[in-house]
């Protein structure tokens, strides 16, 4: 628990660390008000959108977040003498807190951060396969837990990384969110599963695309990565495992074991494509919690979506895509899958 | 007529000056072929997501437009003796052509550029309101003219503003698109406006936020402008015409001639927030083209998003909102309208 009362839990690799027992020190204030269920003009909560038909949360506090602060005041860091941070422990594997800026926080839902690696100055790529593992157990476990919590409809597991698009902490971490409704995004996937007459929409793409197979960037026995036939960003990828499943609870040990040197290799391929790291999004997409219907058609899988499209040049969102949800991709989804195969 | 054989139209402000009679003397080469109807691996054309059900556009000639170009280099200004531009006369108003680097053309759709004024410094906001009816009168005519071409579904006219977005060229200008399909954003809209069972969806909008007041930024006689309730973007408005219609072509005269001073006064409460001008994108939603049923209950209105929240930072699309659709916005929508009534 740290000091404002928010959960804190480690994920270690080894047994008898006791970093759960360290205290956090800080003279934290209490935690601010939850955010309003929905109604008229509240400064945080969702709101309906009756021209889109879908909800968006206003989240006033959060523009005060922790932006960009430098090396030696990383929140993210373990704790040291006389430097207290988010996490109270002097060492740590794979941490999990609630965020102190939320977006949606009890009765709505619920904001996490999860740390990768102590290691300020890594990345996701340069992890080992064994952290990878402990990552993806901790997104397990965060997944079952907040599925539990009342009115939660979809838990995401996600990273932003760099600059480039937003990130405000260099420090490898991801987020979990636990929405109070259906994301729009998982959505229109769910909806299009329920509209597939043929089959399952999942194991026909996943089937179409390792037949057609010029669009595959890498695969395992257990996972295959490739470029999407209609993708939306300069490069993309969606990882799906070969057994497909509705949210990775649900994954076997096998297919745990295997996803980390699939995940790695992908973000390696990311990477080598320019002469800097890349600005990446990696979104989990787990089925709807609750809705047994839209569980037994969906295929839980990871899109992987870089915003640079050439040397010194990012993929912006302008008055086609923001203003009309119609994206254009200016590189051609064979040609992007056979860079990363070459990267 | 351009030397590729790109069609060119100037709107003048006086009658008998000629423009549209000079010749292009530039020795430019045959226009590429145009996009592949949709199959396969087209390197231009439209592609199917069957996840999101929506069409993506791949366009991969389009990597190679012009980049930001030296100021004397801008082929948006007039053409000068030695310097000839994308517009053979020596002077304009308004001018539309097609793009020379479209995302969509024959047989698929068409792009076409909007050049506000011949003066390269400007921009929209500097206008006069005479200018602002030209533009408007310029929207109109290619609204009808693009609607009439087989197989078009949507006129999509719209300005990006701001390297913050993405801008390639300074000169003040904006762009039409007309879809093959109707677009994402206006389907749902489409969408939402059938299934809204009391009335029209529109009119019950614009009625509760002129009842509610809180969020109007600012009104004349013809027009009314807006902060929506569930705003997406850090300043973001809406504004409706006083008597709805589905597109622009079905605007009184009176309501064209209002248009202008009632816009004008918005944008400059936009490059009034902060101490730079603002980045923006302004969209111009009309109804779907040839579906009488959508024209008979949409309402076309231009919606004006900024992405700057804080002097110094912007609003960035990362994992929320591209992985997943889901819009968190810092600023609460009251206080947005508040700050741009007192900008």
């Amino acid at each position: 628990m740290l000091a404002d009362g928010r959960e804190i839990i480690y994920f270690d690799e080894a047994p008898g660390l006791g970093r759960a027992q360290v205290a956090d020190t800080r003279p934290l204030g209490p935690r601010a008000p939850g955010p309003a269920l929905p109604h008229g003009r509240a400064e945080w909560g969702t709101r309906w959108d009756p021209l889109a038909g879908e909800w968006v949360v206003i989240a006033a506090a959060r523009q005060d977040r922790t932006f960009l602060p430098p090396a030696d005041q990383c929140p993210l860091d373990p704790s040291r003498p006389g430097h207290p941070t988010e996490i109270p422990a002097d060492s740590y594997d794979v941490a999990v807190f609630e965020n102190r800026f939320p977006s949606l926080a009890e009765p709505l839902g619920r904001c996490e951060v999860v740390c990768f690696t102590s290691d300020h100055d890594s990345s996701f790529a340069a992890l080992s396969p064994r952290r990878v593992r402990t990552v993806l157990e901790a997104w397990i476990d965060r997944t079952e837990a907040l599925s539990a919590l009342p009115g939660i409809r979809q838990v995401y597991c996600f990273e932003n990384r760099g600059e480039e698009i937003g990130v405000t902490l260099h420090h490898p971490h991801g987020q979990i969110y636990a929405f109070p409704f259906v994301a729009p995004k998982l959505a229109q996937m769910v909806a299009q599963a329920a509209a597939y007459a043929d089959g399952n929409l999942f194991d026909d793409l996943v089937a179409s695309e390792v037949s057609d197979g010029v669009r595959v960037v890498t695969r395992n026995e257990h996972w295959i990565a490739f470029v999407p036939q209609a993708a939306r960003w300069p490069y993309e990828v969606r990882i799906f495992p070969t057994v497909l499943v509705p949210d990775l609870p649900v994954l076997s040990p096998a297919a745990r074991e295997a996803f980390g040197p699939l995940y790695l290799d992908v973000l390696r391929r990311f990477d080598a494509l320019f002469d800097r790291p890349a600005p990446y999004i990696a979104a989990w997409h787990q089925a709807p919690v609750g809705d047994d219907g839209a569980r037994s058609r969906f295929a839980a899988h990871l899109q992987v979506l870089s915003v640079r499209r050439a040397a010194g040049k990012l993929k912006y969102l302008a008055g086609t895509e923001s203003g009309m949800g119609v994206w254009v991709n200016d590189i051609v989804p064979e040609q992007a899958a056979q860079r990363l195969r070459e990267a």
